[in-house]
């Protein structure tokens, strides 16, 4: 009896509003080694990354990517194990991360050109870390603030969804180069873990604003000297509020607009802020930016290792968990990197 | 007798758009040589410019700049003659450009750090073009061209507000460089204009289709293969069309936001665009880049000399007609650079 690869694919496009609807449950058998074809690898995944950026791609309008296709296993990064392997740079055991998708198993060509499968060192950085602050959040918002806010000491940097896998990096990497650094999250648990755990100055609770003009007041007690750098992730009332914050001369980075991947559209109130500040607004995808990765992975990889860099999971066990968990991420039910455990 | 120096005060402050009762008229003393302190130049004005950004100085809320006070000379750049001089640099007859403001006389301390008073040659270029294309328009079109959106030949660069002063030499510095380049304008004389004078390869009537789905359709025509470049001068519906026609990693150069300048904000309707696209959005004033003052102008001033800069003025007689004229400019009356002639 061969073992049964469970799998997730999308069963159907949301109409507004994600739903567990949206998800199709399936299964596939595990390929044994003489089925395995030369230059492949069996991974056992051990954790499903989730991640916002997955909202968009089931949609069937085009996004920065492809649409997932229909009835296809839902994509995610992933790290696990070998379990079996046909090519020389992969031997049984080797942990790895890689794009396995929302199933348990994956078999991944590793030969092909620009295959998604790395091995990973686990002496020293947790295998769950490279889909974390090692891995590709981590790397995201390394680029946005190294490459594109480009902060000085002294400069005030904002960032929100601040106790999230991306938000938690910027922040301590800000403050790590010497800048004020003021986080914007939902809640006083995730607050408190930012400025506590975190080491943040100040953390906005935007749960405890929800109307702009308070949110704003909040905002501007929180960065007395106005905001020099900003990481976006979330958009809508959080924006306009940066917006009229921003120091001259600002460096936004637009890393996601959580707040508008149901499909309704988040206006930005007030566009001539950024000609009246003379602000350099870019949105990035890292994925586009591979050359970064060896810089970005030694730096967050020693912060990692040496405990310098503090990170938080979120862990849901079970494949078929997966669904309620991804949604709940895009309410911000989560705390830090939202991980489904799959052994 | 002494001259005497007709001049035009700011009033008071618009509330909401501008009108002429906000303007007050006034009179001074032209000084005689006696009266000329040491290292200072009298300046007769020939010709005055009349730009967007005042209105922004109108208002009491910091923009960019300060507000103009009330009670004082408006702001404004000029070209003239120098009449009187007690400076050895300047000599009775010299052309110059400065920012002596409304008013048909100036007296300027050259001497003075950052002194605003340049000679200029009228050899080949006409004096009225240092207010023009080998002014501050034509340096703010060079910059956002130049510096922010960086065209490279083949790719699709559009203009807003194409058959003024700053839109103009966009779109023929493009062209130059091996664009495809579109305009928009508004009425169908300025679109001839931009398309059968400035060279052009299209120009989208925005009067013609005034709401946004009819627009964006026009746009689309004009641009098949999306947009590489665009540079801002107008927000509002424009922007939102441009945004949605946007390749991945365009740049966008925001000069103005013209559409907004009476109060009302101009929210961008989809953001998220800007992510999506990858795109970079920058807005600048070219009076904080003056180190590319002497390539721009040379540049500029050897296309008007020789005729491959084509440029239109509108000109209005004497310095009552002034704030009649700025109004107009602000709805779009004008046809090219809006002066006044002031002699």
């Amino acid at each position: 009896m061969p073992a049964i690869n469970h799998q997730i694919l999308l069963g159907s496009r949301p109409q507004g509003e994600a739903t567990v609807a949206n998800f199709q449950f399936s299964e596939a058998p595990v390929p044994t080694l003489e089925a395995l074809a030369e230059g492949h690898v069996l991974v056992r995944h051990h954790y499903l990354s989730l991640d916002p950026y997955m909202r968009g791609r089931m949609n069937e309008s085009r996004s920065y990517a492809e649409p997932q296709p229909l009835g296809a296993v839902m994509i995610g990064g992933t790290v696990g194990e070998v379990l079996l392997s046909r090519h020389p740079k992969f031997a049984v055991g080797d942990r790895v991360v890689g794009l396995g998708g929302w199933q348990e198993y994956s078999v991944v060509d590793a030969s092909a050109r620009g295959a998604m499968l790395s091995k990973v060192d686990t002496t020293h950085v947790p295998l769950s870390a490279y889909l974390g602050p090692v891995g590709m959040p981590g790397v995201t918002g390394w680029y946005g603030l190294v490459q594109i806010i480009q902060p000085k000491a002294g400069e005030t940097v904002v960032v929100s969804a601040a106790s999230g896998a991306v938000g938690s990096v910027v922040g301590q990497l800000a403050k790590a180069r010497g800048c004020r650094v003021v986080g914007v999250a939902g809640g006083p648990d995730k607050c408190a873990y930012v400025v506590d755990e975190l080491g943040f100055d100040a953390c906005v609770d935007h749960k405890a604003h929800p109307d702009p003009k308070a949110f704003y007041k909040a905002l501007k007690d929180a960065t007395p000297d106005g905001i020099d750098g900003y990481f976006e992730n979330v958009g809508g009332m959080i924006l306009d509020a940066v917006l009229l914050r921003m120091n001259a001369f600002g460096r936004i980075a637009v890393c996601g607009f959580i707040a508008g991947y149901n499909g309704e559209p988040t206006p930005l109130q007030n566009p001539a802020l950024i000609l009246v500040n003379r602000l350099k607004v870019e949105g990035f995808i890292v994925s586009e930016h591979p050359e970064v990765w060896p810089e970005a992975t030694k730096e967050l990889g020693t912060l990692v290792a040496t405990g310098r860099m503090k990170f938080r999971e979120s862990v849901a066990q079970g494949l078929a968990s997966a669904p309620e968990a991804f949604l709940g991420l895009l309410k911000g039910r989560n705390f830090g990197k939202q991980l489904v455990k799959l052994i």
